[in-house]
């Protein structure tokens, strides 16, 4: 897998950053590596995008985790939760396009941390409306 | 990116496979690598899941595409399509879990040909119903 780009944020730290896009996330800019202009050239403001990301701070061994809702719960394999931690950590962001600068694409609510490798964006499908 | 396990489907025929799940999509076996079994465990019939895949037979070198609902219309940036053809050729189903089977979790309608690596599979959350 090859990173079409990365975030820049002002979120640094993973333990203070929120899990969800919902829960607080500031605006941030995906940033487009050159050669991939003609492929994000129809992207503009007001578009619902799906964002993913390489979870580059990611724990990889781990399969099961306390789900973060209820710690007293029991551990819970990963594939059943969003933990970050996970095989492969690919990080699956729902944002709202607000700004498009040349390369720089700007969205609404993204909880990636700063410089996390993106490595897709896709349209919204009307049925994940 | 480390495959934790494959497609088993009627599909083998690029060509002839729907492009969506709601276009006649069969039902399909996600089969699991064994070491995968603890994070695949809370996996359960009834269950919405995201199933994210390795499209292996895609042209990563496409950047643009003629959209498939107006072959008409001028080429359009991947990143604003569902093309499978793309820089990194992430495949992402949305699919109901029907059965499970040991390592094997049987699911209706999905897309993806046999043979298909998977590479996650997340829990669809409460805003992308």
């Amino acid at each position: 897998m090859q990173p079409i780009g990365h975030v820049e944020s002002p979120l640094t730290d993973r333990s203070a950053a929120p899990k969800q896009a919902d829960e607080g996330a500031p605006d941030a800019w995906l940033v487009f590596a050159p050669e991939y202009a003609r492929a994000m050239a129809e992207l503009a403001a007001g578009q619902d995008v799906l964002v993913l990301t390489w979870l580059d701070r990611a724990d990889r061994s781990v399969l099961a985790v306390h789900p973060r809702s209820d710690p007293n719960r029991p551990e819970t394999g990963v594939f059943s939760t969003r933990s970050p931690d996970r095989p492969n950590p690919i990080g699956l962001h729902r944002a709202t396009i607000v700004a498009v600068d040349g390369f720089r694409v700007r969205v609404a609510h993204l909880e990636a941390l700063d410089g996390t490798p993106i490595v897709d964006v896709k349209p919204v499908l009307g049925t994940e409306r």
